[in-house]
């Protein structure tokens, strides 16, 4: 047994599955070991920021990490921006870097760089594999370190050498990474200030695990026992949502509206989520979102376990479980133009049960969660980094984490073509994705954002810098090009229509949405 | 004037044109600056690795450096892989990273990463600006780490309030970088050895700037004065070639071949090139490709004035001019297959007069180089680094530097699909460049290695990981989606005709060569 494949079947016998992969020259050892142990599925993408996005959507749904296969420190940086959105969101994924023999290295041969300063940014553990003898030791470190509660990125450069030097039998087995619990007197503390109340309404605000369902279970008794308001951070990583759940009211992405949310509430209590701050600072604009006078309680941090603590608040209140479903108001399929009310509405109407919604949808999607609120139920994943160029390739993760559900991905024009090549690894693996892109031939955020800068009547440079239109995108040859189905919508009913059509086809299905 | 304009007032009256960007919203001072100080054209790309290989581009071809605009670590860290390619080149370039505003990033919001780890490993110098007061003297100092002889990139991370801040009025200029001399004694020294001669000849492998005209000049006399074998380093930035220039032969990329070509050589002269190594290590394969006895000298170091190296040296050799040009060998236009013969005989036999051939064929174009020997004057530019995904965007850079000549670029299916979005620019902005894809539907290259890895039969998983057939991508559909005219080529004939309507037709083209 080669280190290769001793690395390999440490990963499957410590419950690894998938390995997302764009090879080169220094992982052909990885490659055919992949071959040689069964039992890992290899997925190649044709860019790396698939390959990262993809380990990132697998990993939420599936909650144990997916691998990547990437080549030395220039394929490891492509995949960086889709990593940072997976740092953000605490996905854990265990990176493979293919490295030059370590003899080599000495020389700096082209292809050498500072890997490990690249990798160390979005990796929560890194190691540089030393020798095939302790290969397996690695990967069940880096498998400890991706198992924390809260999930984390663990990154091995792996040396060619290492890959195909003799490796002795012996597999290694990491233990569980159970999430660090809270404090028992903690809850009872925050029960104790919820019991007294006040006549400001407690704001809940609840992010990472505490959006699972059984956080949310909880979370409702709580609101229905004190009357805590519920909210939602505003880009979630995994948000459950249906009739059997809470519907959670969602902190606004632009400070101001944040600020005017969060006006009057007297205590916010985090759970799982961070203390709200604005996305980007403007001018004279605020970085903290929440009230001077707040008082601000920490029920369960980052990375503690939310989900668990949140069920030891609604006992600790003696909360009685919440009960029926909330009636759904059913939302029509909607007449006339693309608006994002229109947009919104089309997709809700046509959404199966149980569906993934991934909403890289930016402008266009703005109108997508509230409506959502009676759609039937569905997992909502959103962008954590505000890293573009993650929604398709999360799609791809998330299709293969969770082969028997239906895939939608919102997707903007601008977000959408930076990772493009999303859509081959949908066609090759047969992913049940659809993807409805937004297009409207712009960087419309920016539009808005030049305006917020105090830029009123952008110049010829500014306007071309947003723009998209010259010239525009075909989306529909886009999608031919990588073997995917294509419908377009022009209007509401349009988009209600072939998402439909795109949903009861199966498989992938690109519909493009020309909301200009 | 907001410190936005201050830098780019800085930037134009050091002497910059051109700023590739991909901007977001820590931006939108520094586009509007744009509009704001007339002198610096904005183009837009749609993913940051077009950026930073199209900066490559125009950097090795206009002798100074663009600037780029990126959004942010994420941002920044899609333009790495073009960015290391670049560092390779010792291309110039001017990166502005922009940042959350200084008082923001304290609060950690979501697109906060550790940028300036990210751009050490490719950045000869770099620095966050902290007011807007030392703007410009923060880029008259990148401009100077810029200029140096050899090209080096300079990175600045400029906060959003230090954009929108007051900035003095007063413009800050960098001196001229001129390159380090190399001593007389050394062009001495190595005079003396290349008189004594011997029986085994000297070579001269050259490299960097030692590739451009006055330096090939200057080598062809030294070579004739001498019986010097004139060499040219594996992966040149940017190398001149023509009739009035030396032919050089071209040190070969597999190690075994190049231990080979290095056989029995009792001298070695490097002349900005480094010591050969091998690309890649293989197990039992060597990583020094000289042979051990050789007595090895150095003319001119990467950072060293080659050129002026060489014209001394021919000087000091008393060597004289060598007349008259080369004779070229008519390449007929050729009949019959697409293997790599006649791929590069089609090419050769239409190129026309003065065009650039950005080089990253891979596999498919490997015969390109000998043949091109007996091809019109021209300037070859390779792949410094490594990194797939650089050549059609140092296309769209070098078309931009030079608006009068003719790109052609030679492009890989796998290497081309990494940042395919660089068609768009070129149909943007209406660049004379005709792509040449090779479709193979395989990273073909990957498949030798598969083999030299000892995997005579792959299995299923290597041959998946390998291969781009299932689906193949349909190029024809990709180039529509980008607004580029696209052309088939399935034989030779077929190659060189397209190429023919391609280069006639002007303006972005792509040629779709089977290669199956």
């Amino acid at each position: 047994m080669n280190g290769a494949e001793s690395l390999i079947r440490t990963a499957i016998e410590n419950g690894l599955e998938v390995c997302f992969a764009n090879p080169g020259t220094t992982e052909m050892h990885l490659v055919a070991a992949l071959d040689e142990v069964p039992g890992m599925r290899g997925v190649l993408a044709l860019f790396e920021g698939v390959v990262t996005g993809a380990a990132d959507g697998y990993g939420r749904m599936a909650d144990k990490p997916a691998m990547t296969l990437l080549h030395l420190g220039p394929g490891f940086a492509n995949g960086i921006a889709n990593l940072h959105n997976a740092r953000r969101a605490q996905t854990p994924i265990l990176n493979l870097i293919g490295h030059h023999a370590t003899w080599q290295r000495n020389y700096d041969p082209p292809l050498n760089t500072d890997v490990e300063m690249l990798a160390a940014p979005v990796s929560a553990w890194q190691r540089t594999c030393a020798s095939a003898a302790h290969l397996s030791r690695d990967v069940a470190d880096a498998l400890v370190a991706c198992r924390r509660h809260a999930g984390r990125i663990a990154t091995l450069v792996v040396p060619a050498d290492v890959q195909w030097d003799e490796a002795p039998e012996r597999i290694e087995h990491a233990g569980s990474g159970a999430g660090a619990h809270v404090a028992d007197d903690t809850v009872e503390r925050i029960a104790g200030l919820l019991r007294t109340g006040g006549e400001a309404p407690t704001m809940l605000l609840l992010g990472a695990r505490a959006l699972r369902e059984s956080g949310l279970r909880a979370a409702a008794r709580i609101a229905r026992a004190t009357g805590a308001r519920l909210v939602c951070e505003t880009f979630p990583a995994r948000l459950e949502r249906g009739p059997d759940l809470p519907a959670l009211e969602r902190l606004p992405y632009f400070p101001e509206q944040a600020v005017s949310f969060l006006d009057g509430i007297h205590r916010l209590v985090l759970v799982g989520a961070r203390e709200p701050v604005a996305f980007f600072g403007y001018r004279d604009g605020p970085s903290r979102l929440t009230p001077e006078a707040v008082e601000l309680e920490v029920l369960a941090g980052r990375d503690e376990n939310a989900e668990r603590a949140l069920g030891a608040l609604a006992d600790a209140l003696e909360a009685p479980e919440t009960g029926s479903a909330r009636e759904l108001t059913p939302v029509a399929a909607p007449r006339g133009g693309l608006d994002p009310a229109g947009v919104a509405q089309a997709i809700v109407a046509a959404m199966p049960e149980n569906a993934i919604v991934v909403d890289e949808g930016v402008t266009a999607a703005g109108a997508f969660y509230p409506v959502a609120r009676n759609a039937p139920a569905h997992t909502y994943l959103t962008l954590t980094g505000g890293a573009i160029g993650w929604g398709m390739p999360c799609g791809v993760g998330a299709a293969i984490a969770c082969p028997e559900r239906k895939v939608v991905v919102l997707e903007g024009d601008g977000s959408g073509l930076y990772t493009n090549q999303a859509l081959w690894t949908m066609a090759r693996e047969g992913l049940d994705v659809v993807t409805v892109v937004f297009a409207n031939d712009a960087y419309r955020i920016l539009q808005i954002e030049l305006q917020r800068a105090g830029v009123s009547q952008p110049g010829p440079q500014s306007l071309a810098l947003t723009d998209l239109s010259r010239p525009a995108v075909d989306w529909h040859a886009l999608g031919k090009a990588f073997g995917v189905e294509t419908r377009p919508a022009k209007t509401a009913e349009d988009l209600h229509a072939a998402l439909g059509g795109a949903l009861a086809a199966g498989g992938p299905q690109l519909v493009v949405a020309e909301v200009r």
